[in-house]
């Protein structure tokens, strides 16, 4: 519909290859940058218009941040890649024979394509648990959380039965990686050190929080050392740590961890991913998690120009399927961008691209707003240096400048005031129950 | 539950007046505030748990500022007066014998009460219109405001037929108040200026922006002359406006305002507020606005102990009722605070309290991103400086100093940039039906 002055240049540029990437995550939206200057036109799809940076996720649900501070728009972080577009749409199937992505009856012709859809939380089976716990992996889930929690705060203070305040202050978070570790530090500050002074009624430092876990350690990607000084904080912050304990059973009394029955209406569930249903568009098969097995090039086998990366990919290195976090994600994107220039300008002599090869840059955990944890090469720290490295390593990780800049004044905020700027209550979609008394409230 | 040392004060308290706000707005807020030192127990309810900023509540639907940077949480503002408790639940009734206020199944009892329940948006008898139209008044609206902008954008950039992009891109605005202008301007900037170069094959320039009022000119509550200026500026943003069109119907299909039948599934309504039902609370007949009619101390006639203020209250003054906006609601609050405490402690000689009389320090309203227009007593100013005085004048007004910080960066970069950082599409909720061609797309 446009008439523009590049109209011709447009034209033209419908003559180079099609890139369809599917999913603006880290992995889709570092294939799309490194494409920027290659001789390809890119379209970026994705169910959103945002890229999400998921490791600041829990600070939305805690109410230490606001949603659009981790996210920007797809369009606007690709709008001076001229040859790329963004679509927001729902990717509903793809015909690898005829190179098609379709979005319900629209679809895409590509030259190649890159999988890169993500994952959801993996209820290992029990899908009927979701009705009853938050997952954390949208900024819907994230809203829903922060409502739940500062509901169960406001429900507890005009509680007049000490046992139903109780069971509102009970939270139970399912899955000690590093999101079910952050969750409850940051929720243990809230009950314990932000909101207590603001309660007239209910004494908040009963509240409960319960770390359940059905591996025998928390934290078990890290070394075992780092994983036990994060534990000793926990405890120190008032978290319960149950190790070893699986869950079999939540419903809209608590949840049973191991032989006990824990009474509370508030769960959220960080215990695992499970790949998006991208394997039967592909007719690949996949393993428990749901992800695809790729070669050494990250493309499927009968199909070499149909890449899978991230969260959707089991690439095995060191005979183990790689981790489904970020930095994995986004090193793949960028091979794969990389892959690509190379199969379309080959320059004679030059050696066809490696394998690719994962480089772990280490890892780290936040807990509380005073320690961390991180693991960087054969270096391992614990403590107040570690939490200022996590806190200068996300702020740079950021994707834009404007978002760096108000997260470190929201954290500048929050930590040195020990307060909590967004603590919105609005429409209740919380899954507690309405616990009204029936007796007159006398305050 | 709280075993204090302060119990004894808590409990010596408990034989002081008890004051109850219903509602947390700018009148509510403001009596709690002016009560603090007083010899009294206060109790704020509202339904939600925050203080709402309403007057940049446009800002959040157009992407500008994220919600919690126009609101605070109503328990941290009161944090400090001992004496004042905050609940958050839905009022359902009063029962002015027994002067008790019931919640569902709870109730308090007062000794005062401070009825500042708010407003919503008035349809003027045609509540199937809500259907189909947004209002803003609740965050909840904004974000639905916000979620049905940025997706038309969207679904304007894949429809295939041009008709159904025009359609998409057509933005109607019912009602030319502040509200209504400010919005307008918004989205005429979002439009105009800075979304064009983000999209590759929609030509946002298209988009109509269309402003309706049944009166004969935009902004009647502000002099004519300032009226023409911002009507004036409003057309050179390329907003349509259409004055003396009263709407007479909505639907999935459009609108039809005056004679013609606009196509549209944006619809956003800003034509007047209703105030909440209390009248049948308080056994009171109310005028057409859902207004009670209070006597010279903002009491009502039985009641002397009930005060009515702000969007609820009808007060005549000059022979017209008051406007519902934030000032009326704030100098009322402070009034009825001093009434309570001059009544609780008078002193020998002294006059009683005059009645109320507002004092109206002006009126102000921005359009666009440079330009304003203003009337403060005699002075009327219209353009850039009104502009900066109107961003002044509102960061002041802000509840709480990270906000006003926040708010201002925001602006800065939004204003300087041309950029709007929160432009975030989750959930669909929106309004637009799915307007996917049948064809496949060829980008």
């Amino acid at each position: 519909m446009k008439n523009h002055p590049d109209q011709q240049q447009e034209h033209a540029s419908k003559t180079m290859p099609h890139v369809v990437i599917i999913g603006a995550g880290f992995g889709g939206l570092q294939v799309a940058l490194d494409l920027a200057d290659a001789p390809v036109r890119v379209t970026v799809v994705d169910r959103t218009n945002h890229h999400l940076f998921q490791p600041l996720l829990y600070q939305v649900a805690t109410g230490t941040i606001s949603p659009a501070e981790i996210s920007a728009p797809v369009r606007h972080i690709l709008r001076k890649q001229k040859h790329t577009n963004v679509i927001m749409a729902e990717v509903t199937n793809v015909d690898t024979e005829r190179q098609l992505v379709w979005m319900d009856e629209q679809s895409l012709h590509y030259d190649y394509l890159v999988v890169a859809a993500g994952s959801h939380e993996n209820y290992f089976g029990h899908d009927e648990w979701r009705t009853y716990s938050h997952s954390l992996k949208t900024i819907e889930d994230a809203r829903n959380i922060r409502q739940q929690l500062f509901e169960a705060f406001e429900k507890a203070e005009i509680a007049h039965d000490e046992q139903i305040a109780r069971e509102l202050l009970t939270f139970v978070i399912v899955g000690a990686g590093p999101t079910g570790v952050e969750l409850a530090g940051d929720i243990a500050d809230l009950a314990h050190k932000v909101l207590p002074q603001e309660f007239r009624h209910v004494d908040l430092h009963m509240t409960r929080i319960i770390l359940v876990e059905a591996l025998p350690r928390i934290l078990p990607a890290f070394p075992e050392t780092l994983a036990e000084k994060a534990h000793k904080k926990l405890r120190e912050m008032g978290v319960e740590i149950k190790t070893q304990q699986g869950v079999t059973r939540i419903d809209g009394e608590g949840v049973k961890a191991g032989e006990e029955f824990i009474r509370t209406q508030t769960i959220f569930w960080t215990a695992g991913v499970q790949a998006s249903e991208v394997s039967s568009w592909l007719g690949e098969s996949v393993d428990r998690a749901g992800r695809i097995s790729v070669g050494a090039n990250l493309n499927i086998a009968h199909h070499p120009n149909v890449f899978v990366i991230g969260d959707n990919a089991s690439y095995i290195q060191n005979n183990r399927p790689l981790p489904a976090v970020a930095p994995v994600a986004q090193q793949q994107g960028s091979y794969v961008a990389r892959f690509i220039k190379q199969q379309l300008a080959p320059q004679s002599g030059q050696k066809p691209l490696d394998t690719f090869v994962y480089h772990d840059k280490g890892a780290m955990c936040a807990i509380g707003t005073d320690f961390g944890i991180l693991k960087v090469g054969r270096t391992e720290m614990a403590g107040f240096f570690a939490w200022i490295a996590w806190l200068l390593v996300h702020i740079l990780r950021l994707i834009s400048f404007e978002n760096r800049l108000i997260v470190m004044l929201q954290w500048g905020w929050a930590y040195l005031s020990s307060q909590r700027r967004v603590r919105l209550i609005t429409t209740s979609k919380a899954k507690t129950k309405s616990q009204l008394p029936k007796e007159p409230v006398h305050v």
